[in-house]
């Protein structure tokens, strides 16, 4: 059997290496194309020496006909913005995509112009594009030739609110999501803030109420709820490389005590091979689905205040990112889900 | 002039290390005793190499009449319970105590039982304690004999939400506070949680709704709220060694821009000398209080859900501990409250 | 084709964990069976959460008879001294063995006795053993029962230093080994210098002159050279999860360019599919060798001195123990020697 | 008395920041103006955070007779090159500096122009500078104009050999320097290596052979060999904020056990404030000088192989910058060398 041709557009960045990564070992899919504008000419491996050894590669500069000679399917590791046209592009030669970047991940495209400043020029291709998450949207992804895969927040968020907002458990008026970030999640380019000395050691909220992951959030909540919600959002940056530890609160509609919450979610997730809900009694910690396409859940009741407090654990350039995004391309391919994807974290 | 003469008792845990680092520099008090089992009979240098070449003097077992003659004034850095009679038998040799414990912050004997599992063996002596929160009960805490010194979770909360009480400007049912803090809040005996390659890389919320500050916060915000309140504290535990951001959310009785909420907070904290409220704009970085007896405070309104953000941060072992038991003896001693604190942290 | 049946004895600790994540993708071999005295009865996912979803093996004590009928290969990642038995006993029921501790890798007894402080107890069983750096001594590894998995600080070391003394380029009375490792090294239980606060941000030397991988590098280096070899050796704990960097001088017989020496190690290492000596001009980081099998090398020579600089990255958890043992099974099963082996390490 | 007037110019820095927080507590100097070109008009608090709350000064743009009105002394935290004539317009206003640049270091301007690939525009100044490292050149330095702060990693190398040196130890043509630093010494410009995600859980050797503290290394201790001494100095990047730990090997001329190695070295330290011998036995963590200006020392013989190896541990921005920086600024101005600087560092 031939493999599935796999290009990576925009290949420089964390998710772009943590693509590669993911796909050296795919049973059924195999890279054969990069692109990097700065590193054309180059290996692959010169930017990312991890994978060197396991692939000869170079990059090119990113050319759409040259790009769709040579693979079948694409994934966009490029800047919101950039992404668009590239998406439009090969939407147009016929090829599927997954676009990390949040190009169309706002079904209205006044609310991308609102929180991305810039007005969207593909309203059509937008119309088309599923949101990536798979927990949600199987069934649309298996027939999408556009994926916007979520962000890594988002992606926390969602499926750590899911179950609680599909059976109305809570009062969609009282969600607040407190996430934490390590630091890749800010991508490749250096700057002061995450510059070692600056954030080793060093722990901050930021963006407080204007981060652009909340309008996505709250599409999705939304459409999970059945009615419009608003939210509070507020991202931290912490000292580590990878994951992300949401922490969200809600209002109890009726009060339901740990134990009920453990097995809705439980019964909620039971199908799902990557969202793993710990034991009763024990929370998620980021170190355990580092490096994988898991999502850790724990949920407690708080009988005194009345509130569900969930916590969620990704890791933000796996689930959050690259990992989800072969899970869609899995689907959307005809391939097991799961295919090349249930690999162990690296723990420590 | 003779400097007022200090005991450490219980100095082998990162709290009592702290005290000797900060008192070294006091101008006006000077560390003649310190107390550790353990090390009975070595220097203090042996347990803090740090302090070598300072100080040359050695641990002595803890004995209550033996260290009276030596000293005037005693900081516990016990464990909780241990501290209890400790703070008794000094305060019955005459001694003014700052107990860095939780032995004597919850004013209801029947709540310490309940969270501590442990019944309050001196509840008379309990009844003359004070909270040594210097911002909130200042003048009590200048005619103390004992003070209890508040909890480093307690602390970055209370003073975030003092404002906000006072003025009564936010529904004290929707308080929701989630903590960060780095690993030297869990002390200094190794387990597993806190072995460096279980703890490096890894973020964990844990505790949820169970916290023994969790009484401590909720009896000082009732006192500033005039009115009993329950709410939502969660602590996680962060891979850096000092530090605690606490994230604070309450819903706003009335609207309130960021603006008015910034005056509010300057105002509010302008005559504090270790309070610094963030150009308006700005955020709290753990990294910009650590080492020294700082808390940083940044409030954000937002006006789409109508709730307040405010972030407060603070080293747990100065402001959070140390740094506080001291600003406390200042008080307690008629010393200015700044004396030998008003240093820089240390950044990066 | 039915895989290969294997138990890991004494699969609580590090090694054990990552001897699991690695057998998981493994397409010829499955684990069949692990021990844990203290974990009897609960799944190895109790012990390491990252694995959960993965499998539901319950741990059992270790009982050789029982764990015979149920594995064909045993890799034992016990403490040393209560290896010795261990593998003597599964070496009579006929299993092959691979030990990752240190009881198998001094050739000599007397100089097992002096460095650990404990008489062998299976001589015979020990002049069996081979030791299993594959680079080395492939084909005795293939035909061999028992393994003695190299140490961590050895791999590093010998990698380094092989392609200058088969050359015979250097000196061997000037070995100066300075290796520098990350606290998954120290192992999984918590003391005090492992304590996150201790840890972090903290930097030294340890057992200089006196680590025990001092012997095993000398017999290792001496059977290179073709002559008893005499070293320095200095291991230093450093702030991070994984890895090993060691930084290796000598004084070369005959000045040699780094252009040459490059090409020398090139040449050396061209066939090794687990060695990659990095492009000229470039040195190694550990961080690109994380989780992966690889060993990272660099070389230059400093023609002011005299003195070649050698420098080595690996996994210590991975070339440094478990992957190597991999390595190892596959080449004493008949497998191909990079079977499950050829993955990526995770960057950042 | 009136305090001696400071100005801190090229503040923006670690260097600067860390000049302004240890003058903050000096009881004989105080900062009166901050240069940086880019914060000019600005609160050097808007720079440093950490600062704020302790001083409302502004930066100002770098102009020697506006500086030389307000200050008597003059600190020169600038890049090398443009130090040079900063210093040399602050001398010829007859003002004391110390240049914590390299640009007056090396004596030889024909080897300054060779490492730093820029001709010396100043001889004659050069020719008057003091290398300012008071261990060694203490009455030197009170007599002088312009002192010459030494390098980070020099100071950490000097001071581990010139016991053995001045007694005539070792084999001077067998120095091997292998030196560890945290990320703060690369300085606050962003760039990819030092970008959290790829500097955190990395270690990488650099610059072998060529790194230009070389020839200063070189310098001093060949003039406390008495001799011209060549020798090899690797530095690498360790994942914490501050430290530096340089481990150094020398062959003895004669066997001394390390009893006697440690003797020479307390007799040799035992006047020195700032030089802290670890009891023997026990070896130097950066951890324990973090943030003070100690240089902590361990020696051990190795009497298998004949060499000596010194651990020294200074935190690079204190004793290997600013922190000796104020010891010169002591020394020159008549004050206590101690002056101060004694403070106790923070751990952990």
């Amino acid at each position: 059997m031939q493999k599935l041709r796999i290009a990576i557009v925009g290949s420089s960045g964390y998710t772009g290496g943590e693509l590669y990564r993911i796909l050296l070992h795919h049973p059924k899919a195999a890279v054969t194309a990069v692109t990097s504008e700065k590193s054309a000419g180059k290996p692959i491996s010169s930017i990312f020496p991890h994978l060197a050894g396991l692939t000869d590669l170079l990059c090119e500069p990113l050319d759409p006909d040259g790009i769709a000679k040579k693979a079948d399917f694409i994934f966009l590791a490029l800047p919101h913005v950039t992404a668009q046209e590239a998406a439009y592009r090969f939407h147009k030669l016929g090829k599927k995509v997954v676009d990390l970047s949040a190009d169309y991940r706002i079904d209205d495209p006044l609310l991308y112009e609102k929180w991305y400043e810039h007005c969207h020029q593909y309203p059509d291709l937008l119309a088309l594009a599923v949101y990536g998450l798979p927990e949600v949207h199987r069934e649309k992804i298996r027939k999408s030739q556009l994926i916007a895969n979520p962000g890594c927040y988002p992606t926390s968020a969602i499926l750590g609110l899911a179950p609680l907002l599909k059976k109305r458990m809570i009062d969609h008026n009282t969600i607040i999501i407190d996430s934490k970030s390590g630091v890749s999640g800010a991508g490749r380019s250096p700057s002061l803030p995450y510059h070692y000395p600056e954030a080793n050691e060093g722990l901050m909220a930021y963006k407080i109420g204007t981060h652009r992951h909340t309008p996505e959030i709250e599409q999705e909540i939304s459409k999970l709820a059945g009615d419009q919600v608003i939210l509070n959002f507020t991202p931290h940056l912490v000292p580590m490389n990878r994951g992300i530890l949401s922490t969200i609160y809600a209002t109890m509609k009726e009060q339901a005590d740990t134990g009920a919450l453990h097995e809705l979610f439980q019964d909620f997730y039971r199908q799902e091979p990557f969202v793993r809900v710990r034991p009763l009694g024990q929370l998620p910690n980021v170190c355990n689905v580092r490096g994988s396409n898991f999502c850790d859940i724990g949920v407690c009741a708080d009988a005194r205040t009345g509130r569900v407090v969930v916590v969620t654990a990704i890791d933000n350039l796996v689930k959050g990112a690259s990992g989800q995004a072969v899970q869609n391309m899995n689907l959307m391919a005809g391939f097991e889900e799961t295919e090349g994807l249930k690999f162990a974290g690296l723990f420590p």
